[in-house]
């Protein structure tokens, strides 16, 4: 049994909460669960230069919903969004492939950004702060195998650079987490997503794409690309499992703790695009291709799992979407879009 | 045997060579070493926030130096100064204590710093780049013991915010290279120092620091502390050492490598005591005592080496200099300055 320390919870009925990085996969559908659990304001704060207004568009015209156009980067933006809040969840980051495009603004954004929120926290006394950290702080190395529980060391060697990037930038924002609770009783709750997919995909991050990249193939009538032998395992978690995360955590007393949030069990890639072949009613067979050379790609290095019993302890949240049933309704929503 | 990519080698003789956070216990002594070696010009770049003149007041006036004033967050000093330079140690960091006490600043220099003057590198095509890293890429975590080879993953869990902070901004800086090199074909090294100490010591870093506080309790008739039970490993490197293995990276074909500097052997905590009893000639008792709370103390967290072999395969170097020498020099330097 995990010893937890007690801090601030929530009452979402009672709860302004802002979502930062909030026109978004993770943001939208948390924006929506704490509608359906009364909260009484959701501030929706984005810069728009990734996320974009479709994922928030269903939103607009609660009247609950509160759209505010703001920069990371400025923390007098932040600390005009946050007064009266009670509650925040930062969810904007840039990803792998952000730091290998564009590494200036993840570097900005991933640390500078989550100082930024949590020194407008701090100084508008917001009670919790839920930060999104992800399974990137247990590395991409070639050791890493086995299960992945909050205990273990952060695996670099064999990883390309914007990978190790990416999760040093989360262990950072973890790290000023703790800090900010240190220095100045800030409760937090760190959650660490596996790769999280679910309808409102966008196609950005480097593990999820796989799905969208094999069903684009597919419905083109190609084969499938499997990497390597079809063995390698990713641990998925569907958006709506990592929404109801976000706000078991804003409830809970748990504070200055991180806790990985993943799907009910990993899956391989193989299992994967059979999974999309058969959503499709194909019987393509999956062409097995080694990665052309500087695709990133985070390659999972073997055979892993991503515990979440602790997250079961500390904040009362378990995972209830299949890996099945939430591809399913992913790529249900996939083929809308085309029609 | 390692397998080392080749890259440029810098013959100093021809070299303009800029240092980076000259103003240093490092700097000043790479500095004397690069004039000893022939070195065309050697340019000392500090913004005098933590670097002191007093490191660099014997260089002054020798005619193969300049001294350049700039700040390492402004991008437009670095594409001046780098302007006709061949090489540039990158030295300007904070530590741990400054990760403590001024984390904005900290984040600023570690990071977007060694961003900067990689940019600058590319831009004014710089040969070569060391870039000054630290064992505190394996982290401080409870899991850290035996040979902290290159390979090894960073430990954290049971290390304060701040230790976590500087170690993953050193990963990211170390990374930041390897990005440069592929995206740019920027050559680089990197050295990952242990803990430095020598004359010109300064009080900044939280583990060489221990020494001079032992001197300082001793020099006043004060029993000097032990922490723990006094067998805490440390793994010093002398900084004439450090200064002999930037000169010789500089000097090798290596390139987007990563390797330990560190001294001959470990020492335990109870084993320097007594190397300072001896040199102030004191038969005072060790006192046996836990830190007080908040202390920010980078403990080994049980015994551990730092091998520097890799060193030797890459850019052909080993410390010389044995841990009773040094510390002889460090304190017969401490007393002068005191005369």
């Amino acid at each position: 049994m995990t010893t937890v320390k007690q801090g601030k919870a929530l009452n979402i009925k009672d709860s302004r909460i802002l979502i930062a990085g909030a026109a978004s996969l993770v943001g939208s559908h948390t924006a929506d669960l704490l509608l359906k659990e009364g909260a009484r304001e959701v501030l929706l704060l984005d810069n728009f230069s990734f996320g974009s207004m479709d994922a928030i568009a269903h939103l607009q015209n609660e009247p609950r919903i509160k759209i505010v156009r703001a920069d990371l980067m400025r923390l007098p933006d932040l600390l005009a969004a946050t007064e009266g809040v009670d509650g925040v969840i930062h969810l904007a980051a840039y990803m792998t492939l952000g730091f290998s495009q564009t590494p200036w603004q993840a570097v900005d954004v991933n640390i500078r950004g989550a100082q930024n929120m949590l020194e407008a926290c701090r100084v508008n006394r917001v009670k919790k702060i839920i930060f999104a950290s992800s399974n990137a702080v247990y590395g991409y190395g070639s050791g890493i195998k086995g299960a992945l529980s909050e205990e273990i060391p952060f695996h670099s060697v064999g990883a390309p650079p914007a990978a190790i990037l990416y999760g040093a930038s989360k262990i950072m924002g973890e790290q000023l987490c703790r800090h900010y609770y240190q220095s100045a009783g800030q409760d937090y709750v760190v959650l660490r997503y596996s790769t999280v997919y679910g309808e409102r995909q966008h196609y950005r991050a480097a593990n999820s794409l796989y799905i969208m990249e094999t069903y684009d193939l597919v419905r083109k009538g190609q084969a499938p690309v499997l990497p390597g032998d079809g063995k390698d395992t990713k641990h998925f978690v569907h958006v709506s499992d990592v929404a109801r995360a976000n706000v078991a955590a804003l409830q809970s007393t748990a504070t200055d703790v991180a806790v990985n949030v993943s799907g009910p069990a990993p899956i391989t890639t193989g299992e994967l695009v059979q999974l999309v072949l058969e959503y499709c009613k194909s019987d393509l067979k999956p062409e097995v291709r080694p990665d052309p050379p500087g695709k990133v790609r985070l390659t999972s290095g073997g055979a892993f799992h991503i515990p979440h019993d602790k997250a079961g302890e500390v904040i009362g949240w378990k995972p209830v979407v299949q890996m099945r049933e939430g591809v399913m309704r992913l790529l249900a929503w996939r083929e809308q879009q085309d029609s």
